[in-house]
Formats: C-alpha cells, structure tokens, sequence
C-alpha cells in the first residue's frame, strides 16, 4: 500500500460540480488501495474576491491580515471535498494549514515552510481516512496564519509528500504535462513523458506555469517523484525525474516565457566593491524576488549600471525603494519599464552543445526582435524582449531548435 | 482605564461599508481610553451563502466539516474589521477562536465552551491593540474547529468578558435594547432601562431575539453586566442586573413570543417510574434541545401522555426518534404539529403577585385563543397557541398588564 500525494488547483475545484468530480478520481485513486492525502487550492475566482473586498477596507491591509482572509479560501474547499468524498462513501477528513501543523516563517504573503508534523495527518490515514489538507497556508511560531504566495498550494503538496515520504506527488491542472512551449502559442508543441528536475526548475523559473518553482526546487532537494498530469482528462501526465541524463538527451527540452516581469536599471553608480549588495539588498529586504541580474561598467566615467528584473507586481514598490538607493549612492538616474517578456530555451543537452546561444540570437534577429538583455545558466539561455514581441519569440525559437518534431 | 468587549452580529458587519462603521464605533470607544476586544459575527448572508454550498456537495454534510467550513465566515469578517480600523490609524489584530484559545466540547454545530485562555489577547491588548475576535467558534481538544450554533456569537462575546474580567460586555444589535414586547407586533412596546438577569433569561428562552439563553446563562453565572444597544443609533440600551428586585419592581416586564416551535406527543405509555428519562433521554442524547414538558395520566386505562416542545428544525429528527421509543414501549401512538407559537408574561414580581396566571388566562380567552399547553415557572407562564394566534396574543396580552403605560 502506496502513500500518494495529490494537489488539484482552483481551476480544478472551480464549483460545486468539479469538487464532486475531484472526489469521483480521488475514490477512483483509492480503490487501487493506496492511501491519500489531497492538497486543494481555494475555488477560482475565490481570492479575487477576497482580495477585492479587503481593497475595498483599506487601500494597504496589513499582510496579516490579509492572510486570514485569504486562508479562508482553501479551509471552504477542504470542507466542501470532504463532504463530497463523504457523501460518495469514502471517509475524509479535512485539515487547515494550522490543524497539521505546517509550520513556516512570519513573512505574511510570502511565508516559506519551515517543517510539517505528519502525525496527525497520520493517525487520520491509519483511520482509514482520506485527508484533505488545505494549500498555500500555514502558521507560524505564534500561530498567526500565514501564506505561502503564489502557486503555494503546489508547495504545500511538495512539503506534505517529503513530509509523508510519498510514493509519488501527483499535480493536477488543466494542462496534460510539461509541453517544449505553451500550446496556446505554439500549435505543435509535444508533451515531453519525461523531464529532469533542473530543467523542470529552469522552465519553472522562466515562467512555464505548470508548476511554481519553489515546489520544483523543493521536490528536488527531498527527491520526491513529482508528476504533473491533467484534472479533467485521463494520461500519465510527465514524470519529473532525478536521474542522470539519458543517453540521449536532446539538446533543447523546451521554450519557457514569462510575460508578467518588469525590469529596473540604475545607472552611473561607482564602481566600487559592494555595489551590488547596497543595491540589491533593501530589494531583497522587502522580500522582492530578483530574476536577471546584470551588471556592466560604463568606460567613460567609470561608473556602473544594474538592471535586474522583478515579478510586474513588485515593479512600483521596486522602483520606489531603488530611487532611495540611488539618492543614497549619488547615481545618476533609475529608470524601469514593465513591458517586457522574458523567453529561455532550457535543455540539459546545452552543457555540452555549443552554438545554442548563437543560434537563439540569430533566429531573432531574423524576426527583427530586438533583445534586452541575456541571461546564461549552465542549461538555460534567458533573453528580455519587448512584450509586443513574446509570441513571436517563443515560436519562432520552438520551431529554429526542431521541437515541432518527435 | 477599563476593558470593554462588544460584539457586533451579522447585520452590523453586513457589507464593507458597515464594517467601517463599527471601525468608526469601535475607535470613538476607544479614544474614551478603553481598552477594547471585538467579537464579531459572520456577514450577514455569509452562514447562508456556505450553508447552500455544503448542501449542494452533500444531502447531510458531516457536522465536522460542516463546522470547517461555516467558521470561515467570522474569519473573513475579522481579517477585514483589522483591515479597516488599521486603515483609520487604530492598531488592531485578529483573533480565530482556535488562536485565542477558545476550548468547547466536540459536539460540532452546538459546542459549549469549556475554557478561554485569555494569554494571546491579554498581549495583544498590552501591546496597543484592539482585538478583534472571530464569535461563534472554537477549537475541541484535538484541535478540531466546531461552532457554537445559532446565536454563538452572543456567547463567545460574554464569555470573552468573563474569562478577561471585563467590565462591561456590550452587544450591539439591530434594536436598541430590550423591550416590553417585540415593537414590530406591539406599536406600544416600550424599552426598558435595565432588566434583572432572571427576566432575561426568562424573555431570552421564550423567544426574544435579542440575546441567546446561552449566553445570558454565561452572563448570569458569572457576574458579566451585560448591556444592548443599537450598532445604528446613539442610546443607552438596556443594561442586564444582577441586583436583587428593586422596591417597586413592577409586576411584569415583558411580553415574549417564539415562533420557531413544533411539540409532539407521544400517547399511551405506561405509567411508571423512568418514563419521561426513557423518552427524553434519546432526544437529548441527539442534542435536540427541549423546552416545555407536560406528563399526564389518561384516567380510562392508567397509561400517560408526555408532550414537548422543541424547536422547529429538530422537528422531524426527534418525531423519527420518538417513532422508534414508541415501538420500543408499546406506546399508543405519536403526533407531532409545527404550527405551533409560544407566548409567555415575565416578570420577577410575579412572584409575591397572585392571579397572573388566571388574568392572562382570560385575555386569552376573551379573544377566542385555545391553549394548547400551559407551562409555569416562578418567573414566568407560558402557553402554548396556534401560531396564527401568536400576534394577537402577543398584543392582547401587552395591554391586559399595562404594559403600554408607563
């Protein structure tokens, strides 16, 4: 008997129908004799409305605040399935974030899982139970509530399965797997069966949004065998693997992109040591997330420029912390632009490929998209791009790299 | 400087404009130099809203879920109460029952408190804050989340007063205190400035809606001076004594009514010892409170009858209950009828007053209303009538004692 995570998000839980739905392939998962634990998100459309109304209250609600109201979204979705697993005759049992004790740090909006007690989640499977835990929540030393952001119900399914030790984390979506590109943009793009941990952190992290980086990276360091498959049909989905390269492995496994990102730049800062930190420190202060980072010295006056690239919604609060620095610093200028898409090709085969890079930037040239700015990791090469230009980008670099075909 | 609680319900919190309001009220108390806790209840619609969720999911959704999910209401209330008076410069935080500490036995949808640790908002209280309290909840042994049923809210306030010592408990509503009798049947209906604690009861359990039985129960046994007044309108309200009966203690205070009744009889049972435990024993083991009892034995064959009332929803749960005692005892038969009203004269006077009871007797029957059942206590004379009767009862009987006059 197999212990099996599995998460279904809000798109997943959107109404009443679904959540029966949902309780339908959970009965059907345990038939097969494998106890369960059922990670839900709040129902969709749910935290809008909750954060609307809080707007409504107050222009700035404390992130305190703000995470009780919003934590209510998954505690009415646990309840709801369990009442739907209990109604179809399999016993469930649902548990807040509090109730097993997830246990995170105090950054409200933004809370990072410390540790999970698994016992009473335990004795409540040795019962026989279904248990039906709720996402994106926990709480922290002093029991205020907290959240865990975006994508956190991800997180949390990640957390429990290490947790657990889980035989497998199954993610449900509205999509059948990991694709070389968004299907929505690129009309020919496969789903791959299989895919490695860092390149499912790379495309993560450069914005395919089937799964939150944060539950890639944490599934990566505990090793759980995470697969992501689809809510409303049958298949296997793709398997996120730890295993060395296969033999062979293709150059490039996808496109990733990243629509939602604003970049800032300081300019005429000196260019001296610790540049950097002084700047992108209060950045990270504020517990704004940090993607490119670039930094290049100017030859005429020997003064440097940064720019780097937030989440759209941090953009204005990055801006305004950066014109602070910049009067402290003494720098000539900051300017930011939010529109601007982020696009990468990701494969582990890139290590050792050469002419990937030159490849991207020469098959964009030929489209007349301008780049930004160029970002390299060991398996990924990251371009900015004007957002006008972002479909274009991704399918123009799916079909250059051959993904179109088997 | 004292400590204050007041408890706003759902109708004072019913949008976010009324929410501010209370934030208005709240901090105008506040700036007195009181420190403040705040019980409040769900939105008003709130409990409905989740309520058709749950029975859309589910024909007989499991109480503890049903809990789960209900407790969420108070939760969005008190995250966007904080919001608000936090907005309007007032330091504030919230409280879930479970963060407060708030123990109640594990009868979900009906708990009872059983202790309130007051560590967590004593803190929060030194440190500047008001505190905001989700009403009409609580967290079991096992840390399970239950409700404390209709009008919980009521309690939780008093009991927050009780455990904090407060001095003064205020619970505001949509009536500006406790009147002769209801003011939308009686025009006459005048409000009293204070009333002793046992009429209270008295009024409370025979069906004013102002305050729950429960809770001036709670208020009673320990001492809490309670006080009602309007959440829309300046006004003293009418404050709840524990001072023995004043010289002049008029005869009667007030005229109740419930309408939310059923009774049912169950005929030909044997007359012997143990057999109202036998067929009250079951209703309440099925936590269906009830109120008035009559025991009678049939001349003609030595067998008895045994009539209670119950409230309305808990009718067809006891009528099935006492089906299966009947079989069980050999009983005649078993007769239920929901179209019944509850009418009852209050008054501590009452006491060293003779001729109450036949007065009311006769008003009664000069209108042509049948008693159906007739129940005292030494406060108090019930009866019940047909509910179509009940208004005219209620106004028939306001004027018969005066109750119109100053």
């Amino acid at each position: 008997m197999a212990l099996i995570v599995e998460k279904y998000g809000g798109t997943s839980v959107g109404d009443v129908d679904r959540i029966c739905a949902v309780a339908d392939r959970v009965i059907a998962a345990k038939a097969k004799g494998d106890d369960l634990v059922v990670v839900v998100s709040a129902m969709s459309g749910e935290t809008n409305r909750l954060t609307n109304l809080a707007h409504e209250v107050s222009n700035r609600p404390p992130a305190r605040e703000l995470d009780v109201l919003l934590s209510t979204g998954e505690q009415v979705t646990i309840a709801l399935l369990s009442m739907a697993l209990n109604a179809k005759g399999c016993k469930a049992r649902s548990c807040t974030g509090s109730q097993v004790r997830i246990r995170t740090d105090s950054v409200h909006g933004k809370a990072r899982i410390q540790n999970i007690d698994d016992t009473r989640v335990r004795a409540d499977l040795d019962d026989g139970c279904v248990v039906v835990v709720a996402g994106f929540q926990g709480v922290d030393e002093q029991q205020n509530i907290t959240t865990l952001g975006r994508g956190g119900s991800d997180t949390t399914a990640v957390a429990m399965a290490a947790a657990l030790k889980a035989e497998e984390c199954r993610i449900y979506t509205d999509v059948d797997g990991v694709y070389t590109a968004d299907p929505h943009l690129v009309p020919d793009a496969r789903r791959l069966e299989r895919i490695t941990v860092e390149e499912m952190l790379e495309l993560a992290g450069a914005g395919t949004k089937v799964l939150q980086t944060r539950s890639v990276e944490f599934a990566g360091k505990y090793k759980v065998p995470l697969r992501v498959l689809s809510s409303f049909e049958e298949g296997p989905g793709t398997l996120i693997t730890y295993e060395e390269s296969l033999m062979e492995q293709p150059m490039i496994s996808g496109i990733a992109y990243h629509s939602d990102e604003a970049k800032l730049t300081i300019r005429g800062v000196p260019d001296e040591p610790g540049i950097a930190y002084q700047i992108l420190g209060p950045i990270s202060d504020a517990h704004i997330n940090v993607d490119i980072i670039i930094q290049n010295v100017s030859a005429e006056d020997g003064t440097a420029n940064v720019t780097f690239t937030v989440h759209r919604n941090d953009f204005q609060k990055a801006l305004s912390i950066l014109d602070e620095i910049a009067e402290g610093l003494g720098a000539a200028e900051v300017v930011g632009d939010d529109n601007i898409a982020k696009i990468a090709v990701v494969g582990v085969g890139m290590r050792s490929h050469a002419g990937i890079a030159s490849k991207m930037f020469r098959s964009l040239a030929d489209e007349g998209i301008n780049i930004q700015m160029i970002s390299t990791s060991e398996i990924k090469i990251s371009v900015v791009v004007d957002d006008k230009y972002m479909e274009l980008a991704v399918r123009t670099l799916h079909k250059a790299f051959g993904l179109d075909q088997e």
